[in-house]
């Protein structure tokens, strides 16, 4: 009680009052029912917790698993403040639904709220045909690899089909956008060239290529005609195909990641190789000058890998298990390069931890907003707090931490998940089996008032026979506005 | 109750409770207190009302006074869902608190709430300082012209200095922009070279000139640091200069109006004087290439002159009253160009009829939004019906139209204003003096999270004595999200 | 004598002297030696010779060969006032050294000057190896398909891999720029979906994936840092991808064609089979709004089939062998579009059609200018006379002809080729064999004073051990003029 | 004889062959006749001699005058290797005839060729009337001030009348571009503030002024359908202004000066008075980043004061006389910044630093080109020595240069002006009234092929009686190649 509100488009002083998991009341002043435990949050900001669109836990990747498993990377992101994440599930001998049923295993230690996406690594009418299956059970976004080659890559005729069969269906394609058929060229050259460090990681992907990748795939989605979202949008190239893409009105949202705002690509040519080695992700930290692109919609790709496992790429840049850590650091480091620095409000804050993400997956208001009738996933934050961190105080199961060392203002001192005290004067109490899988409902507000707007090739098609002068193009500036049905999209 | 309740970011079924002007309650199932009016909105939309944010209502203008004055250009409005406007109030002498007096007294007949802008039309110490007064009356944008030089005409450093005085104030400022003295020159040019009728109208305030203004206008909020709002956008090269501005993170607001997006240039070279004159309004009304630009928050500029009026300037275009009709129009041809189409959401239409206007003019949300707490300013929209604009129905006094025989589909056939029923079954039921000034506090959301942000000189000067290398230009990308502290800005 | 002469930066009125198949002297009144032919030409304006740099006769092709070889092509190529042209040799069986030697077989009968480009279809360390031996013979260019799916097209590696070799050679790379994996796809689906006829051909090759592919070969060759030449650009989209890259100082030419700067695509929808088939290259010819886009140096890609060699894709308008004509007409078609239309002066269309191209391909001052030591390749245009393009008095072997009926303004009377008077008073006295073939010479002026710009990996892999924060980034706006190097290109 | 002949198309190896101040022949091997003075260029560079389009010799100016005349001015120049200048001449008492007139005396006791561009700083009927006269006696160029307000500045629509004069005589309008009301008013502002040093001339004009004016001016410049020239362009602002009008077909051409490419606004701070003061131009030198863009045509906009001129400002930054040297450096700096640093060849620089110019002030190809007929303006750069440039060197009257100390490599070691041989072996031999005036004619490039092309409000009324819808817009990406009539412009 006590505390000042924030939602992504409003901020006020009033009381929530929880039961049963859920918001029940938020008013000025509740009478609080007999037995209802109280928290003060006079000075504190009460805001939605926070959902991370973007994980990878107990995947296996690269010969070895992620350190962190359902439980010790949901525990670590509710002490970071977050509620909520949709996790990647990866198919099994590429058979999405084998891989749906054994992510949902491994979920089963769960501790708090989570979706997943699924992660599509060859085409067949079989997997066309179990993508609806999917949908019905909850899963509303596929994603496509254009890197990994050999691996998980998909040919460009793949992610079209692909991309079809998303529209059909009504969920979100993704895409892991590099250009992995010249990254692996370049990964060669560096490697005969003599160049095995970590460093070769970022020669072997410049920005140019992931801007290249985006490109790429926001034509596509444009011929065939629907939406698409660009996971881990690492650099300004990437950055610009996506704000050219929306200016001509066409639906594309960009997912930032923590890392890419806060760090810089120089730690990857530290000399001391462990410490190296903890920054290898893909597409690569950038540059400083690509961060400030990056200021939507915050995900952290959280995806960690022990000083061990990383040592398997000691004298090959190429086989360090690909990942950082930020499930837990996510909430304090935007609040830090956002809110602390001036660039944003609260409510922006807001919506780029939680309300965005809960609207793109179609969630939205149950999550991603303090207001009756929504899950009791809320924070309590107290911007007077500074912390520093690091490995000696986070809850992951990694033993390095790419922020180690950071100070911070500003901290989560509560996080409450679906009505559970689960954070709070620094003590963390989850216990396994208490989290939730949420079923994400397709056709979300992504895909809204599109009746005429396809510039697919389909659209175009239909009207073959009879327009004299083929494809009308749209506008150039046509319709900006259409893709943001949902607000921050 | 049983409508479907739409807000700028979610919609759902609900009944909503309204009681004392106030809404009370949003939920499914509502049980209605004893004597409650019922009205079943199955089918329908429940909407927060429209807020026009730009109109002249009883305005004297080039020697002579638009034919709506407040009683009637708000039944209007009521008429055709808007619940809200916000009115230019002008000086008195370039007295501005004379003009706030003499404004408030025209508004004693209103029938529905209203705020009011304030003009500033010259620049002394006496301005300055009644700018304050005003704001803590509850005016918190003020307007400067760069067109009609001579009359409202401000020069570059009075306005320079008036963007600095809103800045202390935390007020925001608005221009008319458009390069007034090459108006003038091309006006000239055009009479003395034979061109009277309404055509020289466009021919003299072409595209570029409304550009240039604009694009000079922001530069000038940037280097005093403070946000801007743009009155009626009408191109294409004003928009590029504002989406340039924003991109780079300054905080501009554009505002298109309806007949910006429905209506082209051509009707000016209609060989029917009376017709042709009915369009002329500053900036003109652009060729059709324009409109798509056009599609954020919408206004009207709604200053209407009958035809008796226009026909002042027969003999040369540019006595000619400017001004055309919209405050009744608006939220219908927004809802056929827009939702109809399929390139905006019901939510979108929302954001670009109510929620923006209440947000950058921080009213939000007791305007703005159907939710618990704020004003019952609703309205239910029809999807089903069509019906054709013009004369013969609008309640405007004015004698022409310029949406004449437009056929739109959707209907607002219930407006509720402050919990009172004054438009339902096509019948107006509104009460002179029933309308309430509404005071809007400065400090709104576009001033917000700025600490750090100012490009302004002042800003840059206080760093100028340690600095060794002069001010740090703010990184191009920098902080484009900052600026959205209210979603749809 | 007594003509203008145009040159690319400047025209002044001169005679021309000639012997032995070069210019000698170029000065306001020469005394011509005795036994000197003649020619008045009062009111005409003397220009350098047209050079087509992009032509193939004699090629096979969709099971085919085009009408035209290299007589008759070049017949009709000296009639329009062509003097030069650069074929693209095609390997025989994937092998360059064959292709290049059947190349110069089918050229034996040639009336004018040649050059070729070779194509590489395949990637080995033979072709690799190959390369070089071409590049002492004289071929300064290398051609890479990104469509044709299975048949010419390479992989993006590949691609590099050829970037790579060119880089080393000092050889200029060219690429077909389409995304074929797509444009197999949408052809398979347009085609099950019962859209066969030649609009088909427009539909599965649109805008968009031609702007993807010129895209991506301009990120490959940043990445390389190598110069590169997209043939035949046909689309907005393309230009200004090419544009965005020189703006940011990377060496990139676009070639458009005659016909995408003077037809539309609407002939594809021609219910006359034979006609809209006769239009069918790639990639298509765009709606009309493209063409303003396109107008720097102008090429042709004349690749000519019979209407009964069309009529293959008569039930399929994938079978349609892809080709137009263009060798005669493009001369008049520029001269028309741009000179008469007063967007271009003479010297501009004598960098379009002539200078620009000896500059890139290395053989400018020899070819490209009036002026003393140059070959005596000179055309007289008479501006003041107009004719009919068409089927009638075309000398290609083609019985369609794209331009048919189009009346242009301005025309070649006089061809001198080497020296030999080939084109005059409409008669044509070629001989077979008369015409030689120019070797081009490596490194040309795109390969100069980029010794310190190479974005190229290699460049940034060398810094890569010293410097502490891995690549710096070429700045934006980062010389910009570089590319430079030869005017126009 | 024996050196490499280098022109902005090509490049070769020829002996020049010089008699009564023309070139007469420029051929491999000539056999000089008898009595030539023979000098050895092997292994030099031989060039056309630079011309700088900007200068301010014997000029009066706040209040002092500038410390180069004609003669000391010009020698500096000639040891520079820059053999042509055009210098801004100002009106006498608003009189551009008188202006002409006295600037003629000033130049009388000249030591090479010069033209004149003429200030506008008035605009009646008079001046425009004098303009015509002008254009006659060899005027074809006209500067107006948009900045200097209360002294030179004029208003938008005297602008724009003079705009309109140019046109209808053929010749060029000049901006010196940067929005003097608000330069003003952010001096006023700083220096009530506290703020008189020299970093106060830098906070007082920031680069979106600039860029607003020079947006502003080409806008006008649209409107009225005529090309224009940019003085000293400063900033990335302004060159976006340029590039983007450019990219839609209009001729602009913008000049950055050798200032604002080697030399950054660090300096404006610097403790010590005398040197921070050498740095005061207008518009100020910029932070670094802005350089890159500033690679075009190079000018000087030589201005020098001695330190006790500058001296005048030391309590108030307003009062510091505004000008750098560079006349004689210009060529030396473009040199090391362009070519040395690999971004330009050596045609490149030819272009940048003599043929634009000529081209753009129409004396191409008697000025800025080695050829046969042309002026013998030449000099033979020597590309191995490397010297250093300072006060210590130099030939300018100034007693601080603001590129003390810079090391630059590449020398001219010799200049020949109209023939004679003016800087050989470090030795200066000029003679006061040897000079020439170059009339430079009217109508040059910029304004052919430019017919059917005025977007200019004139054009479009003529069209208004008939079209029924107005102005066409000219399509955005229309004829970008028009206005390169000129190669380099």
């Amino acid at each position: 009680m006590g505390g000042t509100v924030v939602n992504h488009d409003q901020q006020f002083i009033a009381d929530v009052l929880i039961r049963d998991g859920l918001i029940v009341e938020v008013s000025p002043e509740i009478k609080a029912p007999e037995g209802t435990r109280v928290l003060d949050a006079t000075g504190l900001l009460v805001m939605p917790g926070g959902i991370d669109p973007h994980t990878h836990l107990d995947m296996p990747f690269m010969g070895t698993v992620t350190a962190d498993d359902f439980y010790s990377g949901q525990a670590a992101a509710l002490a970071g403040g977050t509620t909520m994440h949709i996790d990647f599930a990866l198919p099994v001998d590429h058979d999405i639904r084998e891989g749906l049923r054994a992510w949902k295993e491994k979920a089963a230690r769960s501790c708090m709220d989570y979706g997943f996406h699924m992660a599509i690594t060859k085409w067949d009418a079989e997997v066309s045909e179990a993508m609806e299956e999917l949908v019905r059970e909850g899963i509303n976004s596929f994603k496509f690899f254009m890197a990994y080659k050999g691996v998980l890559q998909v040919s460009d005729s793949e992610l079209a089909s692909g991309l079809q069969r998303c529209k059909e269906l009504g969920a979100l394609p993704m895409v892991h956008a590099e250009n992995g058929d010249m990254v692996a060229w370049l990964q060669e050259r560096l490697v005969s060239g003599g160049i095995t460090g970590p460093e070769g990681h970022a020669l072997s992907r410049p920005a140019a290529l992931e801007g290249e990748a985006t490109g790429r795939a926001i034509r596509l989605a444009g011929v065939v005609g629907v939406p698409l979202y660009v996971v881990h949008v690492m650099s300004i190239d990437a950055m610009e195909e996506i704000a050219r893409a929306r200016q001509s009105g066409q639906r594309v949202v960009g997912e930032p990641v923590a890392s890419g705002l806060a760090l810089d690509e120089g730690a990857l040519w530290d000399a001391n190789f462990t410490r190296a080695a903890a920054f290898v992700m893909s597409p690569p930290i950038r540059a400083p000058h690509h961060a400030p692109a990056l200021r939507k919609l915050v995900a952290t790709d959280h995806a960690v890998f022990n000083s061990s496992q990383k040592a398997a790429g000691r004298h090959d840049f190429r086989k360090i298990p690909n990942g950082v850590n930020g499930i837990e650091e996510r909430m304090h480091v935007t609040w830090q390069e956002m809110v602390v620095s001036g660039l944003a409000t609260p409510s922006d804050f807001v919506r780029m931890t939680s309300t965005a993400a809960a609207q793109v997956f179609n969630v939205y208001p149950r999550k991603g907003r303090v207001a009756a009738g929504s899950d009791a996933d809320v924070i309590l934050l107290d911007p007077r707090v500074s912390h520093t961190l690091g490995v000696g105080s986070h809850h992951s199961r990694m033993d390095t931490n790419v922020y180690e060392g950071k100070v911070v203002q500003g901290k989560v001192v509560t996080t409450i998940s679906r009505g559970r005290l689960v954070w709070h004067e620094g003590r963390l109490r989850v216990e396994p089996g208490s989290g939730r899988f949420v079923p994400l409902p397709s056709h979300g507000p992504l895909f809204q008032a599109s009746a005429v707007r396809g510039h697919g090739m389909e659209e175009q098609s239909r009207r073959a026979a009879t327009f004299p002068y083929g494809p009308t193009p749209v506008p150039r500036e046509g319709s900006q506005q259409a893709c943001s049905a949902a607000g921050a999209l």
